[in-house]
Order: structure tokens, then C-alpha cells, then sequence
């Protein structure tokens, strides 16, 4: 793992960090911040995946976690949402596919498959990385995320119930496999079989069966994505036939940004550090 | 004045406006953050100087001001530092010199006196906008600001001290006519006649008599500027001979960034807060 950089901030340390990923088959970067209170102890572990376009750098900073993450003693870790280098497959004039999106799955298709193994990397090669290298407590993981990520968070939460004892969303994408901005991309990645495109879709994962016992969602009404990309009354339609629990907040005047991001993070950090407990 | 972008974060809002500035001769942006309190009745406003090579950006997207200045009622300006265009001289590789680098002050010489008018600018034609557009309670002002714009808030609170009720800073080039990385900038602007010079340098202000009642600065020690450009303690020296106070803190292992930025901002916010009122 090599440092590319570690700054003192709100009395933690924000590092970014790049290690040879196998399962994503290039170099991978993230980055983590470290709460002050990991000089004496373990910490949890926060997860956040971010949304379609963004790397480790946008949330680390614009999301505005160190804060309360710091008072809370949270570690929060901030992968990069897909493979990268030059010989990494991508569609160029496409923000929706490839570099930037790899939607927190596993392809099968070529040319995509040969790097885009995200939900290994997310779910295997990185916790084992993090476990080994910071002082984190990995029996106390959450995991949250923005759009795309929001739909790595449910999906994986979803998946893995044991390993996370909480999870959130910002404005998820719910039901990736048939919206606009994403159906194309699932078929590229995983082939034109849509009974494979089901593990990596939360409204599918919920009506399959998985359960998770509860959720934390937070949507803007002037999100521009809301009624054709996240639609996440289905979600709740999905929720309400289970046992499962959701506390779905919608905020009139908030859109799809870091601003939107930034005014609920804190309530998000709150949410988990409960669940996760100090 | 042109509305660039308008985002509702932390229940108000923060938008991004232009406007045809007569001072610098060409259009200019800044930030404006309008806390949930402006519904009801004129809000104070602290202004907020930025440093070498930022825009009105920088901190408006890392600064984390919003959640704090949210709650406390504060109106928040981050202007630009240096007037923009094609037809606006610059020296392309020197990010001390030029666009990103007004040094807060009216440029006298050729070819930079056309445009480079921030000192007017700022204490004169934005605050007249600011005053006639935003719900601003301009009788309750403070004043803040970072490396280069640290320097632009000591030496207007200095100059203004009836205009503003509260100053403080975050790693200020306190002396910037002897500094490296800015005394041949005063030269290029203000021509060879260091007397000049002295009006717009914050330990000059102070030793030719120029009051304000107190200062709050904020300094890392692992600050790599610390020693040449920014050296507080040439400010401190200048303070300790008059009746002003200064509450100077300095913080091992804080660097120059906005890392270092946000840890405090919120103590600055508190501050100038407690100096504007409710």
C-alpha cells in the first residue's frame, strides 16, 4: 500500500491511499479518515461509496464527515467507484458506463470483466486491506453511499447482513436494473441474462428474500434524477411487504449534491454510530 | 448581477452569482451563503478572503461553514481573489502574481492597475451589492480570510475598524511587503516606492498606528509556508507594543489546506458570531 498523502484534520487523519488490486487486476485508490480516538482504541468502520462521476475525492472533500465522525470516533473509508488506468476498458462519451460507474458489481462480459470486479473489491479485497493496516474494529462495519453508491450500500448491506450492523442512503438508485441511466450498463457488464443482474439490485434483492433489519434514506424533492433514476418508492413498496424497517425522509428544495449530501451527513454518521455503538 | 447556480445546503442557501464589477474593469464572480434565519429579518455577514490561486470556490466547497453558519444566523461572501478574462494581464507561470493573486490591493502600475482594483472592489463596489441584493444587516460585519486573504482581512479590518466588529484569520501572511512570496508582486503593483507599500501590510498598519480592538488567528505548525511567507509572530511582535489584543493559537501537525481550514472554521464562525450577534 503506498501513501499518497496524510493530513491532520479536526484532530484525525485524512490519508489517501493506493494499493495493487487483484481483484480489480490495476492500481486502486481510497482514501480513509482516522479518528483521534484510534490512538487508544479500535474504531468502527464507516463506509461510504460514492455515486456515478466521482472518485475517493469528492466525498472527502465536500461530504463534511470529519466533524462529527471525529467526535463520534468513526473511521470512514471512501473507495473509488471503478477500476482505472489506461488499460482499463471505458466509453468515453459516456458517464454512465466504465470509469466512474462500475456500479458495485461483478462483470462477466468482455471487454469489462477483465477490471470490473468492484463488488469483490468492495466486499473482499479492501475490508481484508482495511482489517490489516488501520486500527479499526471490523466487527462494527456500517456502509452508506450517494446514488450509485446508495445502491452499493443497500445491496451489499442486503448481501451481508452479518458484517454490517447498519446502513444508509443518499438519494440510492433502488432498482438499478431498470432504470434509465443504469439498465444499459448492467447489460454491458453482466450480458443480456436479467435473472444475473438480480443480486446487485435492491428492490429484486428484497423481494428475493434478503433481509436487512433496518434502513436510513434520505431524498432530495428537486433531485433531478428522482423520478426516472432513483425512483426509491420502490424501495418502500419493496420494504412494506417485509418485516425490514425504513425510515425514508424526503427534503423538499434539496437536489442531488454534495449540498444535499453534506446538510444530512451528520444525521447519517449519527444513525450508525448507534448501531455501531462507540 | 447574474445567478450562476442556487443550491439549498443546511436549510438555507448557497448560491453563486457575476456581475459587470466597474472597480476591476470585467465580470465578477463570487459566493453568497443565506442562512434559514434571512426569511425573518437582516442577518450579519462575514466576509470571507481567499488565498493564492483559489476562487470563490475553494471554500465554498471545503471550507464546511454552512452547517454552523446555518444555525447561528450568519450571512457568509466568499468573493474571488483577482479580477478574471482573457484581456486581464497575467504572468502564466507564477501563481503569485496575476489571476488568483490580487492581494486585496489597487494595483498603480502598468499593465496591472487596468484591472487589479481589489482592495476597491472589495471594500467598496461588493459590499454596495451584497448590502442592495441579500437580506444583509451591513451595520453588523466581520471579516476573515486565509494565507493572501488573511493579509486582505487584517489590513481592511485595520483600515475599516467602525465598518467591522469582528476579524480573525487562518494561517495570514502577516507582512507580505517583506515575504517571498509576495513582496515582488508589491513591487509589479504598486511600483518601487515601498511607502506605498505600507497601507496594504497588516504589521505596517499596526506600527503606524492603525487600531482595531482584537484578532483571532489560527496557525498549523506543520504549515510548510510557516517560516517565510506567513511568520505570525512578526504580527504578534507589532500587537504586543499597542493596547490590541490577539488570541494567537498555534496547532501541531496542522498543514496549510483546507484540512486545516474547516478544523477551525467553526471556532471562527463562533467568534465573529459572538462579536455581530443574533
Amino acid at each position: 500500500m503506498k501513501v499518497i498523502s496524510e493530513v491532520t484534520s479536526h484532530g484525525g487523519m485524512q490519508g489517501v491511499y493506493s494499493h495493487e488490486s487483484k481483484a480489480c487486476n490495476c492500481e486502486m485508490t481510497f482514501a480513509v479518515f482516522v479518528p483521534p480516538q484510534a490512538i487508544e482504541r479500535p474504531c468502527p468502520v464507516l463506509w461510504y461509496l460514492s455515486g456515478l462521476t466521482c472518485t475517493h475525492a469528492n466525498v472527502m472533500e465536500k461530504g463534511e464527515y470529519r466533524r462529527l465522525a471525529a467526535e463520534l470516533g468513526l473511521i470512514i473509508v471512501c473507495p473509488d467507484t471503478s477500476p482505472r488506468g489506461n488499460d482499463v476498458a471505458d466509453e468515453l462519451t459516456n458517464w454512465q458506463m466504465g470509469k466512474g460507474a462500475g456500479f458495485y458489481l461483478d462483470a462477466t462480459e468482455a471487454p469489462w470483466a477483465e477490471h470490473f470486479q468492484m463488488y469483490t473489491y468492495i466486499t473482499v479485497e479492501l475490508p481484508a486491506l482495511i482489517g490489516a493496516t488501520f486500527r479499526a474494529d471490523m466487527q462494527r462495519q456500517g456502509i452508506t453511499g450517494h446514488s450509485m453508491g446508495g445502491h452499493g450500500a443497500l445491496t451489499i448491506a442486503l448481501k451481508y447482513p452479518d458484517r454490517f450492523k447498519s446502513c444508509s442512503a443518499f438519494a440510492p438508485i433502488v432498482q438499478p436494473s431498470t432504470a434509465d441511466w443504469s439498465a444499459p450498463a448492467f447489460e454491458k457488464y453482466l450480458g443480456p441474462d436479467q435473472s444475473t443482474w438480480r443480486k446487485y439490485d435492491a428492490v429484486s434483492l428484497v423481494e428475493d428474500g434478503a433481509v436487512f433489519p433496518e434502513f436510513l434514506i434520505d431524498q432530495g424533492l428537486a433531485d433531478g434524477f428522482l423520478q426516472t433514476g432513483l425512483r426509491p418508492w420502490l424501495f418502500e413498496e419493496a420494504i412494506e411487504k417485509t418485516e425490514m424497517k425504513l425510515t425514508m425522509r424526503n427534503h423538499e428544495r434539496y437536489d442531488h449534491s454534495y449540498y444535499f449530501i453534506s446538510s444530512f451527513m451528520e444525521d447519517h454518521l449519527k444513525w450508525h454510530s448507534e448501531r455501531l455503538g462507540k
